[in-house]
Formats: C-alpha cells, structure tokens, sequence
C-alpha cells in the first residue's frame, strides 16, 4: 500500500520506519521538505534531527502535505495534537476525500508541565474534531494507547497486547485493522463510531503516569477477559 | 481486620462478600440501616433490594456510616460519585482521622445518558477532593478500574491482571497493596500520589467502550511489559 505518514518527529519516524519494514511504499508529510531536511539542531526533547534519520531510512520520500497525501491509499496523522488540525488542512480536504485517514494524535496540553492536560476530552475528542471538518475523509483513530516503537512492532513485548480502532466507516476499520495485523497487532477492539476516540485519548492520563511509576514507556495493556 | 464498607448499592455488597469471604469481618455502613433494611423495591438498574443480598449474608452487619466508621480499622468507599463526599462527611472526620480509606467511587455523571461523563477530570480528581476535604484521612485511591465482582476476585479471569494505587502515604498504600494480595491481585502498580488518580479515573470512559463493545464488564486490563 502507499501510505502517507504526516509528521516528521519521533511518532513519524517511527511509523514511517516500520510500516517500509513490513512492504509498504511510504512517502512522509511535512510543510516545507527543503527546511526539513536542512535543520541540524536537535528538538526541543533531545532527539537528532529529521535528516539523521532520513540518511538511514533512503528508501522513505520526504514531500509535502499535500504531495504525500495526494499519492497515497491511505495517510497516518502522526502529528502532536495541537497541530494535527493544520496538518490535515495542509495535506487537503480535495486529497483526502474519500480515503482512510489513520489519526494517532493525542490531545495533549504541557503548557502547564508534565503530566500534561487533555485539551479536548469527555464530551468531544480530537478524533471527532478533525472527522467534523473533513466529513469526506474517513478517520480511524487508532495506536493512540501506545508508544511508538510497540505501534509498529508490538512483539517487542512478550505477550500479546490490545490496540483499539474507533470510526464511522466499517471498511475503513477493516483497512486498518488489516495494517495492524501486518505489523503484529493480533487483538483489536472495535470500540465503534470516532466518538468512541474520547475513550482512548482519555487513556492518555493513565498511560503517562504508569510510564512515570515504571520508569518506561515500552509497555502496553492486555484486555484480559 | 475490621473494614467499613460504606455503600450498600452493587459495589458495596460485592466488596463486603469478598471481602468477608477472605476473612476480614466487615460492616457495610448506610445512612438509615433501618430504612436500608425495609426497602422492598428493586433499584433503578432492575436490582434487587439491599434485604435481599443481607439475608444470605447475616455474618455481614449493618450500621451508620459512622459507626460503622468508628469501629473499623479501614474503610472502603463504595459509593456513586456524586455521593461520596457526603458519605464521607457523615462517616466523621473524627471517625476517619489517621485511618486508611480506600476510594473506589468514580466521577460518572449519567444526566446526559450513556456513555456517562466525568464531574471532576483532568486538573483535578475526586480522589483529591477527598483527600483535600478531610486532610487527616490517609485516602487511597485503588480499584475503580474494574468490575466489583473483579475486585474482590480477580482470579475469575484466566490470567493475572493489573490494578493501581494512588495515595500520598506510603504506608496506607502498603496496607491497602496487602489487602488487594488477600483479594488475589498480585500486580499492584503504585502510580503515586493522590493527583495521579485522575489517571485512574480518566480510564472510565475507555472502560465504558470497552464494555460495550466485548458486551461483558468481565474484563481487566494487564499493563504487559
């Protein structure tokens, strides 16, 4: 499949990474390729820059929003949270209409430290937010609940774990939960329409204080019943 | 040792019978035993009358919330959230100071129908607005994550599941760690302070989909790492 990944930090790369490794042609999103690749500073959290990954991983393009998207079958939205509406808007409702539209943002607030506040929680969801303004584009939110290295390759843990799929279109909950049976996920619950993305991003308080208490991220839940 | 159920609804009769089937001598507390006890009527849910579960389990007492405070060595909060910071006020400051109290309630407000929302959420907990309301309490919040007859019986799964602490005594969440191993749960994530049960709490609304879509509340998550 050719997939669009939007986003060019951590999640992104990440992503991007293991979805070539299982055979998918993937092309990643960003505003502007030519700053991308020239920035040579590492991020606000420490992490190397874009290009350093990028040397590495040749065989993922780097294009615009909209060029990455209008190529694709299906795009992943693996921007942070506050930004994730502009980056659709970027990629194009007109290049985006009628396609499968992977969203695993979280609305996530530091302003105020860490742990950080939901920005939109309980009675919408980020999920929801970004299906109302682009109505033709299928949204599935899913591998929100996770860190990104277990997104793509949840054998890393030794037991089986559970991701979960929201969405208004039964096809495209299959589309996706097919791309996460390509990359190992073997539990996916169907939690049902977008709305239901308010469960999973308000996970979110619960995943970061267990990382806090378990001194890492590398963990998943298991719906054990 | 001797614990204080206080709630007489669904939870509270769960987590007296289990906690009376390990061995612990339990009084669940009410604000009127009498009229407690005459109620004949079944509840909103389609329950039967509290009289009913008490007649199969006499060893059980009934009494006050305050007496049944002021007799017992830990007390579980087991009420609907709305109620809790008036249960806990008729239980007595006096009553409760220095003991530990184990939150189980959940900020659920189901005025709008289901899937309920949250009253307190985010940047602030209703296990906080406990603590904060009767300062001399040791509160830990532990066991609103799952299904009562999950709480006092985890081994009804086939697996080992995981359930949280959330307190800002050590000691009291040491306590409370002994009294869930006595229950069967032998993965106990202590998550820290009090603030963190918005952790806790803010699963609700993942744990609500959930049981919709598997159609069973039989179900625990295992954080796998």
């Amino acid at each position: 499949m050719k997939i669009a990944v939007l986003g060019t930090g951590m999640v992104g790369q990440a992503v991007a990474g293991g979805l070539t490794r299982v055979g998918h042609h993937v092309v990643i999103g960003t505003r502007d390729p030519e700053a991308t690749l020239a920035r040579t500073d590492t991020d606000g959290m420490g992490n190397p820059p874009f290009s350093a990954w990028h040397a590495e991983h040749g065989d993922v393009e780097l294009a615009t929003y909209a060029d990455a998207t209008s190529g694709a079958d299906l795009v992943v939205l693996a921007g942070n949270g506050f930004a994730a509406l502009d980056m659709v808007t970027a990629a194009g409702a007109d290049n985006l209409a009628g396609k499968v539209l992977v969203d695993i943002s979280n609305p996530l607030d530091f302003s105020a430290g860490f742990p950080p506040s939901l920005f939109v929680k309980d009675t919408d969801s980020l999920g929801e937010q970004i299906q109302r303004a682009f109505p033709d584009v299928r949204v599935v939110k899913s591998l929100n609940t996770l860190t990104a290295p277990l997104m793509v390759d949840p054998k890393l843990l030794d037991e089986s774990t559970t991701v979960f799929v929201s969405g208004d279109d039964a096809d495209a909950k299959a589309t996706v939960t097919d791309l996460l049976a390509s990359l190992g996920h073997d539990d996916v619950i169907d939690l049902g329409g977008i709305e239901t993305a308010r469960g999973t991003e308000m996970f979110l308080p619960l995943w970061l204080r267990t990382m806090g208490a378990l001194g890492t991220g590398m963990f998943n839940v298991k719906v054990v019943r």
